[in-house]
């Protein structure tokens, strides 16, 4: 394991005034480019060839350089590692990093510094552990059934295999689980293990909204800690169950023969009433506190995917304990980050913002690891 | 029954050097301060101990002071108003304030100067004096039918004591009329007179779209009257109808035992073909007109809720006679007011320019009331 | 048919320092002219009359003239044509203008230059050809299906003649195929020959995206060749389609005898994760380079048309070979032109800005027909 000090004194021998920034070309690696050059930072990109032309046709937003990789497993082998730390690089994590590149291996391999707190990776990638962490937060959670015989309203099984969602599917009784998850075993979409390991959980109806936060050590808050910020909020765009009402107009899915899958595709704006901000802001800072003693407490950008009933209540149903793609919709700002900063703010920029901060106050420490 | 001569004596020992432009802390205060505060105003919220945190956490849009009520009823006493009169505040009001304190209320206790008319409260509040106000109009309106004997296509039910939708169904024989009601009356969620009073209203299939104008009595319009100005558009998110193909997908709402309902988390951006453009500010300028010899006439923001039939017929179903929330979504203008005005101009930016314009002017009567 | 040389002739006589850009007011007309306005060009309308009243009401949208016709067609008139020539008179085509005009009477009489190649409106109108170009670009595209007796899935069938979608339906079984083929007939919704020449097409149910791009052949790209540009991305909102999940509520569509239609009546922001921007730009360009082969290439904005399946694969159904609607969405920019304009840029303004670069480097003939 990499341990915080070790992290500590590789920033230490880092010269401050060239650090670079740099992050996986994929997920939001753009808008985390584009803010670090608006905060005067150089920029690294790691991409596979085919990336390489996306990454150069964006002049604000194209790294000062790309390293090319055949696969990103490539940024733990020790040569490319030496490569990152003699450019002075601070490594932004997000989704697709953790994902290609696994929280373990960043974990106990990964000696290059990280913006953000690298403990809060293995938490999120946990199904298991996030559900700890929302009911640590005393926010409300969908409710789980540990069998099928347990099952009494509308429910999603998920399995913790799989990727971006694919293979979940909505059942309301024992009998149609029965049948639902045979189907999915023979087409060979989950593994045994897998279905042995699905989660049921109560589907809740209402409006998903996905709000982005960002926790800054540095900023006072109002409570003498850090600050939370609430800089934007988008939905998530799911295929095919985003526009499976298109097809329903065909028949039931059943006559059809389709399934309804989560792969997210996607990202739309929205916001939520402001009579429910101040619960959503408080979930946010809920989210933050519990973390503090789960695993010493996330650093910079989050979010709390949460869905909002007919009551008002908000179910959260997942926690990313880093920058999120729906941020991507917001390179100049969204409609809540106008309220907080004159310039034009992103999430990918704030973090360069935090580095400058924490360079100037030499507090790099409570940033990195 | 505050009257106009009241306020406009309360206006006219204000000292216009030092107006502050004042509101319930909800559903467009954000934007109502922000908007303010960039067109130099000072700021007061009034608000709630739980959401002091919220207004606290955007130093742009944060008001100047905030005043703490327990109950937002509390602006209705006397004392209460005295502090703000002592401010020179001009009330913006918006849909919860109208909401916690009730139209009729604010027209016969508050005697706190308001922008815009506020007989316009009164009128959009009541069902019926809305649907009189778009006949008058000569805008579409969706059929109604006096008794579910009468129902020959779908319809939805609405209630007019139901707070944001929540109650109202969706029926397409008298037979299910007649099942559906009963269910909501043993379930507790209307009452007996409610049920009486239901409004049964053909259920018009489209697309929503809530444009967001704003009548300038100071500019000068093209014919030579005031100004009518279509600033933004937005798409309401209402629970659970919103996501409820996510559930369909599990099986029939029927089988499944949900009933779809109707109650707004938020709200999303969208734009209307440019054809339809004219029609739908010619819609604004018709809904302006007729609330001349209605009530005096809207001065300030509004919104026609309408919905686009695949024959490109626009169909009102609301009015809604002040700022919405829809607006929420563009604090730094939006693809319509780039159009208009060069810098970024809101909703709430665009009233604190009118009362600049009032008080430069010293027009300041045909604003407030 | 009007040819290349004739137009580079027209254009050879004009005075470059007062070029006029012009279109027909619908579609994309307030970002043209708000674009050609910022980018220092004069502008003029097109109109009939009932639209002059929105055209007039954007001080920063609005042509400096507005010249008024009955009927769209009258552009093709020898006088009207002479008018525009007078005026030095860029033309910029978008969907209402090839729909209102025809795509033949374009290339056949009208002898204004045009923004683009003209040939390229031809190719867009066409559903065949549309079909015979994404196939030569090595973009995947849906089956399609010369019999109902081999429809074996979901499909949609699209009727060549009718306009914007209405008469489309869905079906997954040639029985289901001839009744709704023989209600549409009987209800007088489709011609016979529509019927005869309806086209079965495989129903690809995703998530759609409609990226926008511009290819410009002044600038370079990383090729050598011309730059592709991807400048922003929507969703079109299609009615009653988009929102039929409100009233599936009510029972099934069989039941409640209402058919989902296709017609778009606005447009909704929206990104696409990041991981497929890469193959989204490509398929830009693949697009573009088959394009040279087929009609001597597309320039300026296209977009093509794709829904993203769960399994991430991008199918493309459409082409439109000129500015689209979605773009209004983005007057100031998108989050995507962010990353490559310092300043607002529009596609709008982005043909304002080619159109400068072409007079500047004497290369308007490339730009031009």
């Amino acid at each position: 394991m990499i341990s915080r000090e070790e992290i500590n004194k590789v920033v230490s021998k880092y010269d401050k005034k060239k650090l670079t920034i740099a992050t996986i070309c994929s997920h939001s690696a753009l808008q985390i480019f584009h803010g670090a050059k608006m905060e005067g930072f150089r920029t690294l990109g790691i991409c596979t060839p085919d990336r390489r032309e996306l990454y150069e046709s964006y002049p604000l937003a194209s790294p000062d350089s790309l390293l090319e990789v055949e696969n990103y497993k490539e940024v733990l082998e020790p040569e490319f590692q030496e490569k990152l730390l003699k450019q002075n690089v601070i490594m932004v994590p997000h989704g697709s990093f953790v994902e290609y590149v696994g929280a373990s291996n960043i974990h106990e391999k990964f000696s290059v510094p990280m913006f953000g707190n690298r403990e809060s990776l293995g938490w999120e990638s946990s199904r298991k552990k996030v559900r700890e962490w929302i009911k640590k937060s005393s926010v409300k959670v969908p409710r789980e059934f540990r069998h099928p015989s347990e099952i009494e309203t509308v429910c999603i099984v998920k399995f913790s295999g799989a990727k971006g969602g694919r293979g979940f599917f909505l059942t309301s009784s024992e009998k149609d689980y029965e049948k639902k998850m045979k189907m999915k075993l023979d087409e060979g979409v989950i593994t045994k293990t897998e279905s042995e390991n699905a989660t049921i959980q109560e589907f809740i109806n209402g409006v998903r909204y996905y709000p982005h936060y960002f926790y800054s050590p540095l900023m006072k808050g109002r409570d003498g800690n850090g600050r939370i910020e609430m800089l934007s909020i988008d939905r998530r765009m799911e295929s095919n169950v985003e526009e499976i009402y298109r097809v329903m107009a065909a028949g039931t899915l059943q006559e059809l023969n389709i399934n309804p899958s989560y792969v997210v595709t996607g990202n739309a704006p929205i916001t939520i009433r402001e009579s429910l901000l101040p619960e959503v802001l408080n979930i946010g800072k809920r989210v933050r506190e519990s973390s503090v003693s789960l695993f010493g407490g996330i650093v910079g950008p989050y979010c709390v995917e949460m869905v909002c009933t007919p009551e008002l209540e908000l179910y959260a149903f997942e926690i990313s304990a880093r920058i999120v793609a729906g941020t991507n919709l917001y390179p100049l700002g969204s409609f809540l980050s106008a309220y907080m900063f004159k310039e034009p703010m992103s999430t990918g920029r704030r973090i360069g913002r935090e580095i400058n901060i924490g360079i100037k106050e030499k507090k790099l420490d409570l940033l990195i690891y």
